[in-house]
């Protein structure tokens, strides 16, 4: 270590450390009156917002919540939850965002891993705990969300509904200073296999996260996604990776938030048009989900910004959402990086071009934010050219990554090789350091000593006209080492042999989008790919069922 | 302290400390090709920027320079400057940056006491440095800093010019990591009695310092400053704390920066309209002085905008800024806090207004900045209500004030009391929590149990038609404990009396501006006010010379 030099704070003075409740100053301070709504149902001032906070925190610590202790939510998108995402963390407890899709047995799970003391569940999730309540261990308290004006009665010890916790409680509290790597947030992540892992966030990560979103999404006039006068919804979960951490971005500038609860597409069309809400992040799938409403067709939508994430954004989507006037990004991350590493930039030249023709750049994966550092590397570690043909896997260094999973440091070991935290997926990186993520490193094809990408390949079998849909996985091979095998669906009335796509497929191989290695020897006509529950392509069964 | 709870890492997770290379991450990744400029000299690219920070790493390195020790700098604004912002402190040195504006002596002594191991130093100012040779005591070597195809001789021990330095050394540096703690700039503050005193910044402190300044100047549509597409040019120096940060924050954004040199005002506006900047920070006198060039009257400057700092922003020149177009904003802050507190902040409605009405919220010193809690306190160091009337000192919390004074910790222990950082100004605070500067706590008055302003008493006084100009001072009083005693300069050829600027003052007590007893029972008609060596009114002197 070099010998640098470092001085001593005179004895009376503040150490700062990096807290969550530092990024609830801000945004009352400029915004005191600014509005945060609850879908259709009531909205309140940012006043409230810090008042409800200082209740919230009392609430919990009159039932006994010390700091260390951990607090499970089960909740929809609500300003709850954003009380919830200040709250907990800034009395020194670890807040669990529980993924509320997963089955009740991983519910289960995740709770008794993570050890929750308090469950906050909102009424429509009641029934699942109730059903598996004597399998929870640790949880000693459940606290009721509800969206009507009375609790329902439930067989869970129940501390009573929120509302009424919050009205009996003080409105002012003393939040403490602790150390700025005490855990603020855990939430689970799931692969295929195995069970759920936990990853987890500190008060510094979360803080410098949240800077580093404004100098990211605020300051580049090209991607001007979060600015003061924004108008934000989330539609991506805020169990999931805390809605990206934009709340707290969003809240430390004071920007005006508009939270849907549940993601009715319908519902959320109406926000968008009633708020005029400027900024959103979304999956892909409800993008689809609301884009098919009728009610979307009456709605301009011209100034509504909107970062894509979680599966890529295929120009097909960027296409059809530009044709309504949206502008969409992609954003590049993952629960183990809280999520942000990268985001399309888009250079002023590219502004002048027509929305449709932007395409090209805005499904691309971007270009690392500040304070990120991303590489791509070969199997031994080691940085491929930045040529935008060779690929590595993705590997990252930033100061908000999860430096293990919660009680499984031998997994945390295999995600941290040499001090950089290893995504599993594998991309390019153009001459303009922009990133293209080609593929999960389990599904790319290993063949002829080349790295093939399996959704490269998908996408252009179903370019083939009678395609509906492709899944490509690898098989072993002696000569090859894999050899690419796809399954095909075709259109409704529609046929093809393996002859027509691999003639198809044979036309990249001409104009040198593709080795000829690529070809698939062997194509299987089937009625269904088969799908994880989250809807991806399940390439594990199909790998194990050609076995 | 809390019992929170912290997780270990992966034993091979990165730590990720803050260091200021991460800052020239994210610049040259969004934009290599953009330019920086060296007035009208010559230009460069940021992939330039960077090779040159690696080869001047390599060049002091070469050199003997190690981790731990100080390198001062004595140069104009310029591109190489900024090069020393990031590559001195890369290589785990510290960063002095000179004030060449300071006497001789006070330069020896400030060189003596940060213990230079080396000086950059531009030619301009070789004779300085020539003249007290002997006096300066740890310095090993110098490095010059020429504008010329070749170096000046000189008798300093010189490792001979910069340029050549560079061309010689490696293009590749590797920058290690330490301990974000480690001092990595810093500089000497002076008030009007003693030796100047040294603050210091560590990495982490800067670091944070430039993510929130993207959270305060670029986030916001009422002051857009700093902004991807923004052209930035300093016109505080490089030496006045890090011209407030911005060559960080512009650097880590990719934009395009315009050094200037030395502040010839002629230069500056030709500066200005060449490359259409955006965004400057100054000081009123220079503001003053570009605003009295002829060539400023045909510049179009609608897109100028400039915060104003180191002393009060009057109404007189952010008025006739307006009138020539220039956006004038107030920012907050002095040498021992990085420096940025507080920023002028707009609401959207008051950009409806007309520029010239928005002057009263643009001469007020603004709302804390994210990460930053100011407060106003009594003698006693409880808190005065947020009234807009009540005065107290400004106390400060924030992730980047100095920690100590170097090597004078008990001026340290004086400036921190409490956990608060003591800023010496007295301010009242408005309940939408802006904060009006209103003196120095040592000028101001303490008459009849109140705090009188001597900075609104001068601008009062200086409202009667003969007077030029006004300078006020406490006195002792036995009954009201300090009483006004005022110092007033006439225009040529007016005349005034004691009873005139009375009965003048009398009209504000009538409105209720003022209390009776703020009326100064004596005035001395003086030729000049005493004024320090950057033209401040040197109140001290005037109330030694009443004494």
């Amino acid at each position: 270590m070099a010998q640098t030099r470092i001085l001593p704070p005179a004895d009376n003075a503040h150490q700062y450390p990096l807290l969550i409740k530092q990024l609830l100053m801000s945004g009352p301070r400029y915004s005191p009156d600014q509005e945060i709504v609850y879908a259709n149902r009531s909205k309140y001032t940012y006043t409230d917002l810090v008042e409800r906070i200082h209740r919230l925190a009392n609430a919990l610590t009159d039932a006994g919540v010390k700091p260390g202790d951990t607090i499970a939510v089960m909740d929809w998108d609500t300003p709850r939850y954003l009380e919830c995402f200040f709250a907990i963390p800034m009395i020194g407890a670890v807040l669990h965002t529980v993924n509320v899709r997963l089955s009740p047995d991983q519910i289960v799970y995740t709770m008794n891993h993570a050890e929750d003391d308090v469950v906050m569940v909102h009424d429509d999730f009641l029934p699942i705990l109730e059903g598996v309540k004597d399998e929870i261990k640790t949880v000693k308290h459940y606290i009721q969300l509800s969206d009507e004006p009375s609790a329902k009665s439930t067989s869970l010890n129940s501390l009573g509904e929120y509302e009424a916790l919050l009205a009996k409680a003080g409105a002012q509290f003393d939040f403490p200073d602790f150390d700025e790597n005490s855990i603020a947030t855990t939430f689970y992540t799931t692969g295929t296999t195995g069970n759920p892992k936990g990853v987890f966030f500190s008060h510094r990560q979360l803080v410098l996260h949240t800077l580093a979103m404004t100098g990211s999404l605020s300051a580049y006039d090209e991607i001007p996604l979060l600015r003061s006068s924004s108008v934000y919804m989330p539609v991506t979960p805020m169990f999931h990776v805390h809605a990206w951490g934009v709340p707290y971005a969003a809240t430390m500038m004071g920007i005006k938030q508009v939270y849907p609860g549940r993601y009715e597409p319908e519902l959320l069309v109406d926000l968008l048009k009633e708020h005029k809400v400027t900024f959103s992040h979304c999956v892909p799938t409800v993008m689809q989900m609301m884009m098919a409403t009728e009610s979307i067709k009456t709605a301009d939508l011209s100034n509504w910004h909107v970062l894509i994430g979680g599966s890529a954004l295929t120009r097909g989507l960027c296409d059809a959402g530009a044709r309504l006037g949206i502008s969409m990004y992609t954003g590049y991350g993952m629960s183990e990086t809280c999520p942000l590493l990268s985001v399309t930039h888009l250079k002023p030249e590219d502004l002048e071009l027509p929305l449709e023709q932007q395409t090209s750049k805005r499904i691309k994966t971007g270009i690392a934010v500040p304070m990120v550092n991303l590489e791509i590397v070969d199997p031994e570690g080691n940085p491929v050219p930045h040529d935008g043909e060779a690929k590595g896997e993705v590997v990252a260094r930033a100061p908000w990554l999860t430096q293990s999973y919660f009680k499984e440091p031998e997994k945390g070991e295999e995600l941290w090789q040499g001090g950089w935290l290893h995504t599993g997926d594998v991309a390019s990186m153009e001459p303009d350091n922009t990133l293209v993520i080609k593929d999960r490193i389990k599904d790319v094809i290993k063949t002829g000593g080349e790295w093939l990408s399996s959704l490269d390949l998908e996408n252009l079998i179903s370019q083939h006209p009678a395609v509906a849909g492709a899944a490509v996985v690898g098989v072993p091979d002696e000569k090859w080492g894999e050899r690419p095998h796809a399954l095909v669906t075709l259109k409704p009335g529609e046929e093809a042999s393996l002859e027509d796509i691999q003639s198809h497929l044979k036309k990249f191989v001409d104009s040198g989008e593709i080795n000829k290695w690529a070809i698939p020897g062997q194509i299987d006509f089937v009625e269904d790919i088969p799908k994880t529950s989250v809807g991806k392509i399940n390439k594990k069964l199909i790998r194990d069922q050609l076995k």
